[in-house]
């Protein structure tokens, strides 16, 4: 992160008071069975999301800033750390969904302790340093992070259960359109181009370097990829023709029996899929989700097109989008998936995660930032793709354009999503 | 399972409440969350084992005797058949963990729906058909065996967090006792004897088929082996040297890094373990519990003596303690761990199951029986070896002379223990 | 191993050149990558068995008792040890098919070495004491039960092998016959019997130990169960129905998706295996081999019958078959494959091993040997099964009633085959 | 591959005839059993490198040019091919090492027969088609890949044997040096720069594409790290520090249990490793080899530097040695290792890979070809790490300025080595 402008402690406060409440209503529709299991390692238990972002405030904000500040228990430490090497040592991502206790309402509790830790700091403290600012917006992206995960990861554990419950009912997904609006290619000249963040607002280390590309002319499409489309690509045998796939996307299809993006199953000849609002019928003309990046490519060769480098992606969007659509649709629209594309809007921002060519690699000027928030971003840099834009579980004031999401290329449980461009 | 006497349904319905409540009561100390996991695929959720043992009386009593009776939910069939592999599809082991929903709560609903079934079912009938009796009481033996694991899979799940939940406070397991009383060795004459069920009362079948065996002349340790004499085992290195072990046993020590009974932890020179009333240091004399059949073993081999077999503890058994000694340490008394030895008693019942040395292998004239309830045992007569005499774990009315449990030799997560001998 | 009679060292010298020449014979085949590989665990390259063999007695007799004997290469002894965990650091058996030096011209020089170091210590005793005796004929036993392995080993090799190389042409395998002969069952009366080896010429410790055990009346087959009956199994879809198997079974059916014994290919609608005479259409009237004890039992399940115990087989051959047959299809017959029943004997001898239903334990009695030579036998008594009687790669003169071969119930690469039993 | 410029048949015949020669000579060395054997995944035997080079002649070319060619044996296509999936079925490649037949001797045969082939129709034609010329090069590179796996994977297995045999005698490989030369940093200025293959000869579809880069100004050491160099990282716990390393390299490091380069030991205080030459002392000036991109990045980050991108890398070396030096250390000087280095050069040609940070992703005009040479590189371009300049396995007329190698970054099997860089 680099240097932000808080106003007052008085604003920070409030903030902070939105997105840790934002965090407890996702939770809400929630058993208390719900909380505690771990399906697979990339899916974290819901009260650990609860339990590790608060962890982060009283860790990084109140042991460091706050001398009056009792720990609440010391073996939280060890039991919420991530990923953080230089905190301790750390519970194997592996083993959260085995950890009974400490219980939701235990880790509600210390919610609530910390909250009130975290606003007697802001009360006492007219101002805060700009470094403590920094740390504290830090923690609050942290948690808008998680917030995304939650949804993700709540949907991971409701779906892979026969029962298929559902987390809100009468979502309205499909916006009344029954037909694919849109599908211009637009084009983006040869050239110099400008990457990365410039300005002083929030932003994380692995997105900071202002810095220039060299792009070749090339054109993209103003919408993402529909079911419909993706269902194109299916009945023609695309997931059997080894021609579309890399080497190793072809030995998982292969191994792990993948014909379909993830919670879709077919029921006789029809197509459905589990989604927040329950089982349903695969909607045509919203745009596909959950595909893995080797789907995402696999679709684009059997087009003859290709995805976009996170590069082009970045300066499309500026040019396409020069402010962030904050009424696309993001987590606050509480559709929790896709919907079909609006008229006056490319889809570059929310939705899905759109899946790019480009490896997540290092800006030219990168530096690992020292100490424990070092490791936040840097220790991943290999084996995984660039995803832009933000989805329907991304808050709307946690994206920007340069905002870079990065996962393994064969993970599917984040809504992700396909937008085809091409070289002129 | 035989013929069985049942004087009436009145009386059946009474041991029907007596049993179901005992399933309740073990679950209370638990909170919402222990229903849940399922840390490694041998434990099953507490929640899992409260519905299991309720469908089976729906399954294969009302369903089938009840013609009014209506299923509680047909989705219930799928999630908590076990292995019954001619009853639908089932749901593998290994996810029984992540199915969040029902919730446990609901399934307390499902337990209060199917006994007012059944007592409905006992009032309606004065007298029950023998076979209708003969299946009740299978179901109420499946639930004292979900009874056991049920307080061992809790065991595993408090005992794997690392703040050690307390299950029970005040748990008074040594007795008072501060030595090692007995340790004579019982003499057995060589001759034919006879092994298996005779009685009508009920058994399991695998005990069934009274047969001959011929024993040589073997003599019997009157006591487990404590604590204190499988320290001395560890700290001779017995964790060290191959000679003691089977080959696969010394894969297994060095695969998986053993050097202690499960639940055993080292600080600095002190041995410390978890019981269900916490975490607390090692008492000497106490039965060794927690052991793997390789353990024991390995342990006979260093001290020159070998376990028993099946047999010759089942002849042993019936001439030390013709009758059940139902006042020894099972279930009821509540100390959910083996006690140190008390005088009257060679600790044949209860404390801890006692590996023996014989592979779990069908009597003469076993014969499966036909349909779903056939597969009771047949089919895990393959690399298992048989334990006697119940534990603290055991259900005092559930443990015969005869009883066969068995378990693959490697595993841990029962009160299992160590009885010497040597032959003549 | 027990007291044997060795008149001279000359008898023992011929019985050494006889039994070490029958080894580089069965290699003789080969071309030379066929020594080399290992392409399971279970499998041992052919050079290795080589140079083991030879190693034993460098290691046992020569360094023990020939004060003159330069070991021909220390680093041997590293190399080529199996499973003597007392005698240095041992090769892991996964890696024995990656060492390609020494290679086979080397190990061949190795054994002309120790063949003239073992023939210069006969030469230079007159009489050996008894305990070099006893452990020389170890050595020779050692070395047949290799030889039988070389077939075995080789056979899967070349079985594994797209080409389907022949190992010997022309084999005679169905003796001319073309129906099955015989099938009557004979009975066996129930009463206490006599179990292991009694007399002092060679046995394993395994077999030692003379006792009693008690047996109820039961039936046997007086012959081999053959590939038609067993197509038959195949056909009424044996290994579709879970009823026939052991739980653990079904998992290995459906994990490696077993549907026939191993060699076994169907090509339209005929079946076809490899033998070591090359890729044939399996014979119905030949007994079927290369079956797991899981099959065999699957087997004997669909038929209503069993498998006999070991200490039934060895009842029911002292009493069938008071004479070894050193005339049954054992490997000097060169047929390296199960011939069709010949009239006269009920095949207890000789053709495949017969699985038996026991567990492999050990004898009452039972004690390890000391040092290195006492990890022959104790250390592989849990989870595998006994099997009886010998097969067409076992040494005629290596074979006896007592004599207790034992794998793991799911292996077939051994020539392996059913008979069946019932009680009365 | 593109253009190439043949001016006769007479010519291509010649150079087919020695890089065909080449290859042979490299095995001259190997007894028969070390052509056999495939110990890990990514090591192939050398006879199926000696048949799958053939193949490839055979396939392409003769079968589809010379309608007078008979197929030497139409099992070698399933069993020789790699992985091109369009020409019929595959042998999966870890069982490559357990192909015994058919035999070198035979392979050795059938090379022959298709050179013979070759060479007829090279003689009957005295001019070639140009897409012929291009297919019969893309072969003789094709075979060039294969000669540098063969050293490498000869490597592997002599250098996994714990006789470590010895390959070459007497190799020259300290140059007589006993210090380090250089270590400048050369500067190269930001700007736009061209990267990829230009011109009509020989290339690979990856390095097609002439385009443009935007490189900001960046430093480079002139000359590789030595093992002195990366003994310091070694003994500063640069293993045991987790900051300098990936979050999958740490897990790696500790999975497999990594301390330092592939096939180095340390015997009391000093290490040593196995070169091809033999087990010897490592020497201090040589460069480092044998290391994973997480070893490579891990040291640079320890140092306080980074690798070159393959862009920057590209943009050096044109700059830094315009001209390829063919006396750099490729495979022709038979040292077989990276020697130390000589005042008058980069090292950037020759000695060994050196890892970039570069992800491998296509260039943006990149297309797969059509049909199985399609299969080429492009299903490689995913969680792979760009490797430039060749190693002292490398034929010197098969590396480019622009030729791009490519390796999943945890192995270590080829000549790897690290060249540090930083930015302005």
């Amino acid at each position: 992160m680099e240097t932000i402008t808080i106003a007052t402690a008085k604003q920070l406060k409030e903030r902070f008071l939105n997105v840790r409440s934002q965090t407890s209503k996702l939770t809400k529709p929630l058993k208390p069975e719900d909380y505690v299991v771990q399906p697979v390692v990339d899916v974290s238990p819901p009260k650990w999301h609860l339990a590790h972002t608060t962890w982060f405030f009283e860790q990084f904000v109140l042991l460091n800033f706050d001398k009056d500040y009792c720990v609440y228990d010391k073996d939280y430490s060890y039991l919420f750390n991530s990923y953080y090497e230089t905190v301790g040592t750390r519970v194997l991502r592996a083993d959260r969904g085995n950890l009974t206790r400490p219980g939701t309402h235990e880790i509600m509790k210390y919610r609530t302790y910390v909250d009130e830790g975290m606003c007697a700091f802001f009360d006492q403290n007219e101002e805060l340093e700009d470094n403590v600012c920094k740390i504290i917006e830090l923690g609050l992206q942290h948690e808008q992070q998680h917030q995304e995960l939650l949804v993700t990861d709540i949907k991971y554990i409701l779906g892979h259960n026969p029962l298929f419950p559902v987390y809100k009912e009468n979502l309205q997904n499909t916006n009344g359109v029954s037909q694919v609006i849109g599908g211009e290619y637009k084009e983006i000249d040869e050239g110099v181009y400008s990457i990365g963040h410039a300005d002083d607002d929030f932003h994380f280390d692995n997105e900071k370097g202002r810095h220039k590309v060299y792009l070749h002319a090339f054109r993209y499409l103003n919408r993402l990829i529909t079911n419909g489309e993706y269902l194109e690509f299916i009945e023609a045998g695309g997931y059997q023709d080894f021609r579309y796939w890399f080497m190793e996307a072809w030995e998982w299809v292969k191994t792990e029996g993948i014909n379909a993006p993830l919670y879709w199953f077919k029921i006789e000849n029809d197509w459905y899929h589990y989604k927040l609002s329950g089982f349903q019928k695969v909607d045509l003309y919203e745009p596909v989700t959950h595909i893995s990046m080797f789907e995402a490519d696999a679709f684009a060769n059997w087009k003859g097109k290709r995805l976009l480098t996170e590069f082009e992606w970045e300066v499309a969007c500026k040019q396409g989008s020069p402010q962030i659509n904050k009424n696309a649709n993001f987590v606050e629209t509480e559709h929790y998936h896709p919907i079909t594309r609006q008229k006056e809007d490319s889809q570059l921002f929310g939705d899905t995660w759109e899946w790019t060519g480009s490896a997540y690699q290092p800006y030219p000027y990168y530096q690992r930032a020292e100490g424990a928030l070092g490791e936040y971003n840097g220790k991943f840099m290999i084996n995984q793709k660039v995803l832009r834009g933000g989805s329907c579980a991304t808050p709307a004031d946690h994206i920007r354009h340069t905002y870079r999401n990065f996962f393994h290329p064969h993970l599917r449980w984040q809504f992700t999503g396909i937008r085809l461009a091409e070289s002129i």
